[in-house]
């Protein structure tokens, strides 16, 4: 039989993730009891609340333990069942987590259609929890109107990269925050971005004036810290917020202290903290909705591949600092 | 004919705010056309949103120009009309300003019932503006359910008094923030909060954490700050957060910095800034259950009241300290 190589969490980072965070093992993997699927994972999502796990303060979801396999969304295909819901060569989507194989009952495991125009890796991106992310946030709770402006921030980002297009099929002026120049480009070209404005080029709050000239009227946020505090200053009345993630805080030891929150009040702003497990009411819509969007052509992705579990902990350093272009994965096998 | 004394807006205050940051001067009355109406003001109510009027900073309302009458809440007494609705005795609540008397063409003007048991004062207290914000704040946006805790800033005041009283009729355990020991005696053992903590202690976080062994469901803010940025973290999943003033920032030159804005995200929650004139579809159900409960004796206030309108600068700069005990008004004639 083969072994699983799997990604254990070793030791908990403070500030930055490191490599040495992580320890890389073989595991035998046990015979199959009544029930239970084994599934060889083709590809693994890296994502940023991976981060929030791994430290102990407080958040939505409890921290990991020491010598957990690191937990992670995963797509692979079935090769051995003893559960009359599934046989061998189904592909289905589940969290697997940081290794080859996964021994599942059957429960938070979904099977899913894989074509040449729906590949295995977008059950983790564009209709999967980034997908859903966006439009919960967007659609759900930011609300926005044709002829708004919605800005998202981490644009180019498996999430940011839907809520912008979404934003556009829905009517608005999108306008996209990135770091660098290719990620802008991307945005404004290939995702067809009203505007896109590079944090790194270091005048953004001019630059975020410019590319608003009639305000914010949703602000999907997904990094916080200066940007935010920077896009604060922009709302208009009654704009719309929904806060999905922090990124640029993930890894900081001391807190960016926000200055303009005043403006919440200033425009009565509705600001709203969610994770897309708890909406899953929408998500039927959802996937109607952004299936038909990639069908169409309309909705473009990108994927970041790391090849293999033994370069994971660096591709997932590297997500937290903005190295990947697109949704960030792992091919496993 | 009288004179009628007034304090105008002379000059823009940097930080704190100086009395000669204002000016009495006595003016003519002049004679009324047709449709208006004269009105000798009895008291008129000093609010921490004035601070903002003042200022040329981006806010919900526009600022003042210099030189113009300070804007102002009053309840008053009509002297002489030549419009139909208003008659000579009637009493009447308005906008009319820091001074003696205002001339209206009737809009905006209301007709209020004054009794024994309701007095002219209670018009611009908790049956006025303060009353009603409490109410859309913490019934309309803040939703609480029986036995959830609320808590509420600058307690004793004007509207944060209306909030705890009006969340023990609604089943919820109210901790009230307030400065001082004399603040929070009062609090607790005339308005019947469970709990008050008081700012100025030194041990903010620690007695928050006692006053809320169950965490905090609602927050409703007045004051922003470090005191906010506390009661962030004893938010519990769900909360919902009312944002009715940062009355702690208003004379900052320098905003205090939140730093623990990611709670938002981590507790999943919903924030709200709002100002109760844009909530005017919901004052007949809050007038509704003032009233009730003003009359069923479950609503107490206070009041602080500076005697004419020489004094006025005093006790609005006064009220901006947190030197005021109840709702600071100015008794005018």
């Amino acid at each position: 039989m083969a072994k699983n190589k799997q990604v254990l969490f070793a030791s908990r980072p403070h500030g930055w993730v490191q490599e040495s965070n992580f320890k890389i093992v073989e595991a035998e993997i046990p015979a199959l009891k009544e029930g239970e699927i084994l599934v060889k994972n083709l590809y693994l999502s890296l994502d940023p609340y991976m981060r929030g796990r791994m430290s102990t303060a407080k958040s939505y979801a409890s921290g990991m333990e020491l010598n957990d396999v690191m937990i992670g969304g995963t797509v692979g295909v079935v090769v051995d069942s003893k559960n009359p819901d599934f046989k061998a060569d189904d592909h289905v989507l589940g969290y697997l987590g940081w290794q080859e194989y996964g021994i599942s009952n059957g429960k938070g495991l979904n099977k899913v259609n894989v074509s040449e125009r729906v590949p295995a890796s977008s059950y983790l991106g564009v209709l999967g929890m980034p997908g859903l992310t966006a439009w919960v946030g967007l659609i759900g709770i930011g609300k926005p109107q044709a002829g708004e402006t919605v800005v998202v921030s981490a644009a180019s980002g498996a999430v940011g990269s839907v809520v912008g297009q979404l934003a556009k099929a829905h009517g608005c002026r999108a306008v996209g925050i990135a770091g660098g120049k290719a990620k802008c480009d991307y945005v404004v070209n290939e995702l067809g971005f009203d505007a896109c404005v590079d944090y790194k080029a270091g005048h953004l709050a001019e630059d975020l004036t410019a590319a608003t000239p009639d305000g914010i009227d949703v602000n999907f946020e997904n990094v916080g810290g200066e940007i935010m505090d920077t896009v604060f200053t922009r709302l208009n009345p009654f704009a719309r917020m929904p806060l999905c993630g922090f990124v640029s805080q993930y890894n900081s030891t001391e807190p960016y202290g926000i200055k303009n929150f005043g403006a919440l009040l200033g425009s009565r702003v509705k600001l709203q903290g969610f994770i897309v497990g708890e909406h899953t009411d929408l998500w039927p819509q959802a996937m109607q909705e952004l299936s038909q969007l990639v069908a169409a052509g309309k909705l473009k992705y990108r994927e970041s591949v790391a090849d293999g579990l033994d370069n994971a902990p660096k591709a997932f350093i590297g997500m937290l600092k903005g190295e990947n272009f697109g949704k960030q994965l792992v091919k496993i096998s």
